[in-house]
């Protein structure tokens, strides 16, 4: 027994019967990875898919782990950006996967942020109907989002994330101290996420990150505790809807706008990355609440305030480059695929914590808001 | 209330809690597949999926009874035969439907054998993470097989379904005059896997078959019969197994001889058809049951002899062309996704209607075992 590694900082077990997994939280989880994964999976083979900003810093501390505890290991490197979330890529990844002779129990191991992750996942649920899949998100965005849920997938020209399948994964190592190497702006765009699970229905999780956010983006145990809240947050909600025909569509808080923004940049980072989208299209969400007469528009300015405080863009204006004409954009909300016959369905809210489905919100009043906020 | 369209012959129910759907086995079921489909999904927009062999019988027949029902639908028809079961395809049916808006309470709709059947279940799968299916089965093989169980799939350049998702459809129609315009020979093909549910564990079935083939290849209520106790066959094992853990791989029984043989034809069908493979396979996974001392010989004969009289090959020398080198055969099946840790799974049989899983069978004895049984 190896009784010197430290225990994780935080464990989040999201019990989903036979598709049951833990996400560990703490510093090193990569340079233990193979020990975790012996303990956990059955098969002693690995393919792992990173990406080329990754790779150079921790793919050799993951293959040396691998390899200490018995995997054999083969890794593909592929370029990083959402571009990757590709049908040609996923045909990379899976013809790697079938060559290195992943079979059920091996494991498609994704290193790297969520465009890895959802590449990676989709792969592993599809090669051979379903093979294991662990996942070391390196972004603190892919730590509290994509980790938990087993939403996997890629773009097509029709949209993000069309194509895709439901596939759990059976371990999450979230390595708090991967987040150091991030930019200031990529662990910014995360923590949109986080604060998101506080406005959907944990008003003192928001007041706690109005307090503390200093100590979360600085690292140690704030960071820690709010990555740890924020994956039981979202478990809570996954166990509850696993398949997203309800309750799940919460977590989609600022994402409808937020899309719409992203597909309006076209996916370029240099303008706007997914977490700043959301920012965003969550201060959108309270706006549009408070001019549906649904929140008070106090409620939409604290939202802003603190987005604000923390760097974070909180208007379409701070977007750089032209934005196409409001109808152009209220087709990219329409072909977002949380779309029921036609009628147009909205994350709104109530107020800070009290966030909620509305599925026939009318695309003229939706019309009238974009054409007021948006840049003139 | 239309109550001139007469009660289908027979109803399957397959109970899979919430993804649950029924199996109508009948005729002239593609005429009335509008009345059907909207009794039972939400949506009512459909892309179709067929080839260019079914289309022009079967399309305009299926196309006009959705119209009658109020059902938007496009159609999309591709080559017909194993190859459009690819990459390639997928990329284009899920373009097309995506290009439909299909949404998730919409259908893809697959009208057509099993390659149709994996393909198009394969895009319902991944579109949107999963849309309605239907299943509009033209073949005998795609009726009672691929109609019950969620399977779908393409073929990799490593092997035969190596990409797929389980994915139940909402609904199968399988239609039984559209079998009066199969070929002589993928009607038998078809009937390799009736035969098979006997072989399982119904030997009063495999009895009963040898009385009555003539008249299930007749058509008429024999054939309804036959079709429905497969299908139950099928359900059952699957209700028990969803997600091919255990005795689901029971449903194997001929196809890892068959595949491998398959893929030493490089899936021909002028040399050999699927249900030809099985066939083969069948008597040779009771042959080899012999061989190991697991079950009389005698037993091997009748299923051999039963084949024969319907016209099915049993041998691998009725195969046209030279086979590779055994070696390769074995190769083959090791590929064979039925593999754990590197150790070969073969559904072996005490006698009729005893098969069971041996998951460690020596590759040595089946080597011998090949060597002694190939064309020399």
């Amino acid at each position: 027994m190896n009784i010197s590694s430290p225990p994780p900082e935080r464990l989040v077990h999201v019990p989903l019967g036979e598709r049951a997994y833990d996400i560990l939280i703490g510093p090193g989880l990569i340079g233990r990875a193979g020990g975790e994964i012996t303990a956990r999976l059955k098969g002693r083979r690995a393919a792992i898919v990173t990406d080329a900003h990754v790779a150079p810093i921790y793919l050799e501390a993951l293959m040396d782990s691998l390899q200490t505890d018995g995997i054999e290991a083969v890794s593909l490197t592929l370029p990083a950006g959402e571009k990757t979330k590709s049908l040609e890529h996923l045909a990379t990844v899976t013809d790697m996967v079938l060559s290195a002779r992943i079979e059920r129990n091996d494991a498609v191991i994704a290193l790297g942020g969520g465009v890895i992750g959802d590449l990676a996942g989709f792969a592993a649920g599809i090669v051979r109907r379903g093979v294991r899949f662990v996942q070391i998100p390196t972004s603190l965005l892919a730590q509290v989002d994509s980790s938990v849920g087993g939403k996997t997938g890629i773009n097509t020209r029709h949209g993000k994330n069309l194509l895709g399948v439901f596939h759990q994964p059976d371990l999450v190592l979230a390595d708090t101290s991967a987040l150091d190497t991030l930019s200031e702006r990529e662990f910014r765009a995360g923590y949109a996420e986080v604060a998101k699970y506080g406005l959907i229905d944990k008003p003192d999780f928001f007041s706690w990150l109005e307090k503390n956010w200093r100590e979360v983006f600085a690292g140690g145990a704030a960071r820690a505790e709010a990555i740890a809240v924020s994956c039981q947050a979202k478990s809570d909600v996954v166990v509850e809807d696993e398949r997203e025909t309800g309750r799940r569509a919460l977590l989609n808080l600022g994402h409808t706008f937020g899309h719409a923004l992203e597909a309006a940049t076209e996916y370029d980072s240099r303008r706007l990355v997914h977490g700043e989208g959301v920012a965003i299209g969550m201060v959108l969400a309270h706006q549009f609440s408070a001019r549906l007469n649904l929140a008070s528009p106090d409620e939409a300015q604290r939202v802003e305030a603190h987005l604000k405080t923390v760097g974070l863009p909180t208007s379409m204006n701070e977007i750089p480059g032209a934005l196409p004409p409001t109808e152009k954009l209220l087709e990219a909300i329409a072909q977002d695929k949380k779309v029921k016959s036609g009628k147009l369905t909205f994350i709104l809210t109530h107020g800070i914590g009290q966030a909620f489905v509305a599925d026939d919100v009318p695309s003229s009043e939706v019309l009238g808001f974009l054409e007021e906020k948006r840049p003139k």
